[in-house]
């Protein structure tokens, strides 16, 4: 089975929406990114860090998706990293009420033997060094190097992440995060800028509006499903990125064609997670839901046009 | 040929974007429809008012498009409608500056004899009354009425609103106007109420996040054409009715199927509008440009997945 290495956060998240609120639950980057890759056949494992609170029913339950943890490092004495926020009204913009870095703050990520020659990388949104240093350890050139990152970078270390940027093959942004990087408002020159910076294909995320993968010639766009409900939006970024690099490291085929594939894998996964709070929905995702969800896709999307 | 008779203002614009600003030129929902339903093997009628300050070129240039201008009134001595705007630094939303109805405040509609038996209604953006009066004069039951229409009719006519989408089979509405006619924030939700007020098809533009069509069951979705530039989003969803309907009359087809194609073209001709200001782009437009840009259309989104 083809490996996919996945690095980024494992937290406890505490979120409000107009919809409920929870108490401090699971969330983090790689715990969404793996369990929406755990859908596809292949071996994953995370690199990350928790603090001795750190429930072993979570860990246990990552383990159940053929999650590899042994680069999960469990921090004697430490506390988990934890993020709590509250939804607008149309949940597209959130306040942070708490940001508690713990033992996320002097991680050191250490990528297990047997997944330095992973497959497919999926560098989860973190410090750009971090994620640098995931790279530094690898044995064998992966088939694929995908970056997540946010403005938070940018803001506040931006050099580190365009030194990073240089060594991937795809970066997935949202759009206000491409026009911040890029200093272009259409979307279709800051993916060209931000092509011009590293990575060869750019994948600009909309939420609710969907989701572009640009190359350098080419565009795809793959909307989000209309529900009827949307819960909580957290995690569903991941999701997709989780959905996205778990098809192609199960594909093995990194052409522009088979990304469009992995877009709406990505995608659909995506609209499940928003239906419950937190990883909720993702957890209890069966094979036929998925199915099911991607033949609604496919009417949504696929059409007949007579050209001359 | 088939016939498409089409209800709107014919009118002069003034407008502002941060690419800069027009005198007054020709604008107006009827003007706007008709030229881009022109760009399909069809006949057309404009019925709608101007004034005697209304240039002779722009009715040489609608005439010139095959549109039959018969019912076009022109008032003695009257003045044409006006509306000016500006557009806020990210197009997706504006101030109107200047509305003068003139002649369109006793706009008394009337249909040409020719065209009381059209195939296709397009009833452009006006009083839901002046629709309704517009649907009375017909002598032979359409196969298709599509309406437009926009917020300011749901603050003060919404009794005549509610009556004439009884009467329609399509309503054409953008993403808040559809959350404001049905209390849902949902587009899902909305759609369905808005299906049970008479629509059996529900088309909600969402500008740059491109459109949805709803019937009972089903749904699709068009996604805008990403461009590097926009500057001017003055009459695209015009555009985009005028495509949709005028797709629908040359085809002579309702099912969905046909009902999606409509959709695609009427997004492809409306991603032409946006590029120049006012109607330029259109009146320029040729059938090569919008052939290779549907090509486009169909590389953005159609992908190929496997169902298990």
């Amino acid at each position: 089975m083809n490996k996919l290495l996945i690095v980024g956060t494992v937290a406890f998240d505490a979120i409000e929406t107009p919809f409920g609120k929870t108490d401090k639950i699971l969330g983090g980057a790689a715990t969404f990114i793996g369990l929406s890759a755990s859908n596809f056949n292949l071996q994953s494992a995370i690199v990350s860090v928790v603090g001795e609170d750190f429930p072993q029913e979570y860990i246990d339950l990552l383990k159940s998706r053929n999650i590899d943890v042994n680069g999960l490092e469990v921090v004697k004495g430490g506390k988990t990293f934890f993020w709590s926020g509250k939804y607008h009204n149309d949940l597209n913009s959130r306040d942070t009420l708490v940001t508690e870095l713990n033992v996320l703050a002097d991680f050191k990520p250490v990528v297990p033997d047997n997944f330095k020659n992973a497959d497919v990388i999926m560098l989860g949104n973190l410090h750009p060094l971090v994620q640098s240093s995931v790279l530094d350890q690898l044995t064998d050139k992966p088939k694929l190097v995908v970056l997540d990152t946010m403005n938070f970078w940018m803001d506040c270390a931006l050099e580190e992440l365009k030194a990073v940027m240089k060594r991937v093959d795809v970066i997935t942004i949202n759009d206000e995060e491409a026009r911040q990087l890029s200093g272009e408002y259409s979307l279709v020159k800051a993916a060209a800028k931000i092509h011009e910076m590293g990575p060869k294909y750019v994948v600009i995320k909309k939420g609710e509006h969907g989701a572009l993968l640009f190359n350098e010639k080419e565009v795809f766009f793959a909307p989000a499903l209309p529900l009827e409900e949307v819960y909580d939006p957290t995690g569903a970024g991941d999701t997709f990125a989780g959905g996205f690099s778990g098809f192609i490291t199960q594909s093995e085929n990194i052409s522009f064609e088979n990304m469009k594939s992995a877009i709406v894998h990505g995608s659909n996964l995506a609209s499940f997670c928003v239906e419950k709070f937190g990883t909720e929905r993702m957890v209890n995702l069966t094979k036929e839901e998925a199915q099911t969800r991607l033949r609604q896709f496919k009417a949504l999307t696929q059409f007949e046009i007579e050209l001359s």
